[in-house]
């Protein structure tokens, strides 16, 4: 027998009795309805810019603050009461804290990362997920939260150009994973029995040739699947930071010569550091002619194609064998919400080959091409489609193209912006809402290049701890930079006619 | 110059005004007051198991339902008027569709997945997070985001028995990633030079040895990482389906002899399959005489460390080098939030080799300690702290206490229950909540062993397709089974007597 002391039956009663307590539908309602409230006055102060853009912290004191009620709540008597009331105030209270310590992605003074301010609308029908737990990895786990997934598989897909029925997708939890898994099956498909035998065994070696700045997920998979980040090739790019089909076709050439097989090609539409978007239908060419696997992450840029003014910047992207599409970017529902696609339907297995038992059901066996689960990294996953179905099905697409439209008209007039006053200077013309560029002032123009890079970072930083603007660094050979994502909607010509603002203002306090 | 021919400025404007009108904060107070007045109905009916605990409908009418909803917003004049009331009404009735196809895991007839009916309440601090969009990737972007995962990872990471800080962690998206990325770390640890060079080179080549019935997600990681499953070598169990310490030894003895590099031993606790959880102490000291990391896939059983009363069946976790622990599993909140531990906190970088300039900025490096980025696959990732830290926050630890408590002991009255009945034969003493089992009415006496597994199955599928009970299948020895998680802590003996009775019901129909 199996050592067993059980609970007696009377205290397994009274905590029975707790849990049931805490499982009190009215106390959702309740406390949902004041997290509401709550949340619809934070919106509205937020969007009036009313507090911080960042509310910056010391990382120790704020984990230290986290810490404090997780420990006053480990206390003998700690605990709320379990009554609704009692359980709506300490929720409200808890509320509060995350709202006014949090990040404020819809304060249109936030041009920071690749991040969106959702549509708080999306977020709603993903709490409706959270809240009822809507899962799935097998079909019968959520048969609607599989359906659902699936039919914005299909949209999305046809957006891209892909045709009806021959192509495959799925939903993962962002864009790294979903880089991942594309890679992945790319590796399964281009090694004959590399799942198996692993990657010790291959001759050449294999290599992945990238677009010389994409995200760094990208070399993170090589890492990950054992192919060596040695062994990732950056293909040369043209004056607009695109990739070059010239080089590649002539890197493509070379590798065949050496006897080095390709794993992929992996275009970027757009790229993370300048939002340049590689000349795709070139690329495909190249890629069709050395019959080699082209990956597109498509991370940022899938959105343009809901654009009938931008579509053209991904013109090719249908001829892709993978492609990554971040809906938790520019199509504005909360993270984390990637589609991943395969041109060839017949790839949507290729990523892992196992099977499951008790998972998969031999007594329904066609069931199985609707299991989530045979596809992602993710056994158990969110049903990560409901936000963006939910807002499609109450605005339609129009919504995304006019995100879209506006933040990328915005990402155009800060360039112009930028290159019509004397003391800043845009980096490249942007394709779209990324805007790289440096401040300059006089004081600083005869300072080494180096030396006005750090100034840059140093300038970023006061200006995020002090709450007023949001904005990331970059580097641009090898020299400090600075990099606006106009991706908030409301944000407009005076906003950043106040972030240039700022940044004179706290180049001068800096330079003092 | 870059084509571009922007919208003129009446559609942008037009297009700006659509955007701002969907970001009404007013819609969302009355969208989210008619989700939440929903949800909380809708949960009230689930606990009296009103409907069916399965929506099961069709993949194929399924899929063209959900997308019908988007191909009507897509047509013209198929959007919502943009108004709150128009909003709110379009919303709660998308809301009701989810709700009346989705799972529901809340219903006490459920006992199906590894996947807990959460609490609500936990659902509703991650709807913050998701309504919000309050992500991270570096500390910046989400300090009290950061700060949470960081409070709640010390808080978990003390309570496995590691010592305060000398150990780290991370939350990651489900427990496959979380096994995937803690063996990448003992992968690179183990084998120097893997990241840049790949697997290629490798000699041995090397292994990772595994609890003979891990989850699937081990054997993939291998297949993943580059080593090849048929290096994946599987320790032998005892009667009770534990890993047995000395054929271990034995095991890695040999390997030595050979040899061939071990990248880690694999344990569990507990297993998937039957819930069995390894003696830690005895492989912990197994591994340490070898000198082998020792990972834990504790994803289920990590729980068990809430517990006074099942504590001892995690005895020697905090002797492993690294640790998974699902806390959407017994710790009941919504996916994903899982923790990955390393017991050496100078492990806590090595799973990656690599920086992306315009994340982690020189102008602050003691900030890049903070930054999730540098842990976990994810570069954006969601707060998928903010449930565990609200429900701890307000009820502190007794309530996951509680929910284990009364699990394991429903768990334990189910094996009770059949094996006192005639005909139900229990396949293991369970050690939790998993129950594996097979219904073998007198009619079946005589069947082959095949036939009657086959039927197993096959009163599986007619019981969860009726929407009365939800429970899943099984193999034991290759033969069809049953398979029961009580996670409900509603669920009680005459949900199990109910359960039973449908079964014997469903068998006659199958026979006759």
């Amino acid at each position: 027998m199996i050592e067993h002391l059980p609970l007696d039956q009377t205290s397994l009663n009274s905590a029975r009795q707790r849990v049931t307590q805490a499982l009190d539908p009215a106390a959702l309602r309740e406390a949902g309805m004041r997290v509401m409230e709550l949340l619809a006055d934070h919106f509205a102060r937020v969007q009036r810019s009313e507090g911080n853009v960042l509310n910056w912290s010391d990382p120790k004191a704020c984990i230290a603050d986290a810490r404090s009620y997780v420990d006053r709540a480990s206390e003998p008597g700690g605990a709320v009461d379990a009554t609704p009331d009692a359980i709506a105030a300490r929720i409200a209270e808890l509320t509060q804290q995350i709202l006014s310590r949090g990040q404020t992605l819809h304060d249109p003074r936030y041009v920071g990362h690749q991040v969106p301010p959702p549509m708080p609308l999306a977020g709603l029908f993903d709490a409706i997920g959270s809240i009822t737990n809507q899962v799935m990895a097998i079909y019968e786990m959520g048969p609607w939260a599989s359906a659902v997934e699936e039919a914005m598989v299909r949209t999305l897909g046809e957006r891209i150009g892909y045709v009806k029925d021959t192509f495959a997708g799925f939903i993962t939890s962002g864009g790294s994973l979903a880089n991942l898994t594309a890679l992945l099956t790319a590796r399964n498909v281009a090694i004959k029995g590399v799942w198996r035998e692993g990657m010790h065994g291959t001759k050449g070696p294999p290599v992945v040739v990238t677009h010389a700045e994409a995200h760094y997920c990208v070399a993170r998979a090589v890492g990950m699947l054992g192919i060596g980040t040695s062994n990732l090739l950056k293909c040369g790019l043209d004056a607009q930071h695109r990739m070059d089909p010239v080089a590649l076709d002539e890197l493509l050439t070379q590798l065949n010569r050496e006897g080095r097989p390709v794993i992929a090609v992996v275009a970027a539409a757009c790229s993370t550091k300048y939002g340049a978007f590689d000349p795709l239908n070139e690329i495909a060419d190249v890629c069709a002619r050395h019959r080699v696997w082209l990956h597109v992450d498509a991370a940022h840029g899938g959105a343009a194609c809901m654009s009938v003014t931008h579509r053209h910047l991904v013109e090719g992207l249908h001829r892709a064998d993978s492609v990554v599409w971040d809906a938790h970017k520019m199509l504005h529902v909360p993270a984390l919400c990637t589609f991943v696609f395969y041109r060839n339907r017949e790839h949507r297995f290729a990523a892992f080959e196992q099977d499951a038992p008790y998972l998969f059901d031999s007594s329904a066996p066609g069931i199985a091409e609707f299991d989530s689960g045979l596809k992602t990294v993710e056994c158990t996953k969110r049903a990560e489609a409901f936000g963006l179905w939910g807002l499609w099905s109450l605005f339609g697409p129009r919504l995304f193209a006019d995100i879209v439209d506006v933040t990328f008209a915005t990402g155009r007039r800060f360039f112009q912006m930028l290159r019509d006053a004397e003391d800043f200077v845009p980096l490249h013309e942007p394709q779209c809402n990324i805007v790289v560029f440096r401040h300059v002032p006089r004081a600083w123009e005869s300072l080494s290049p180096q030396r006005v890079g750090e100034l840059q970072l140093a300038l970023r930083r006061r200006v995020i701890e002090s709450g007023r603007y949001y904005l990331v660094p970059s580097k641009v050979d090898g020299i400090g930079a600075l990099r606006a994502v106009i991706t908030n909607p409301l944000t407009d010509e005076e906003h950043l006619e106040g972030l240039m603002e700022t940044l004179r203002k706290e180049a001068v306090n800096l330079s003092s």
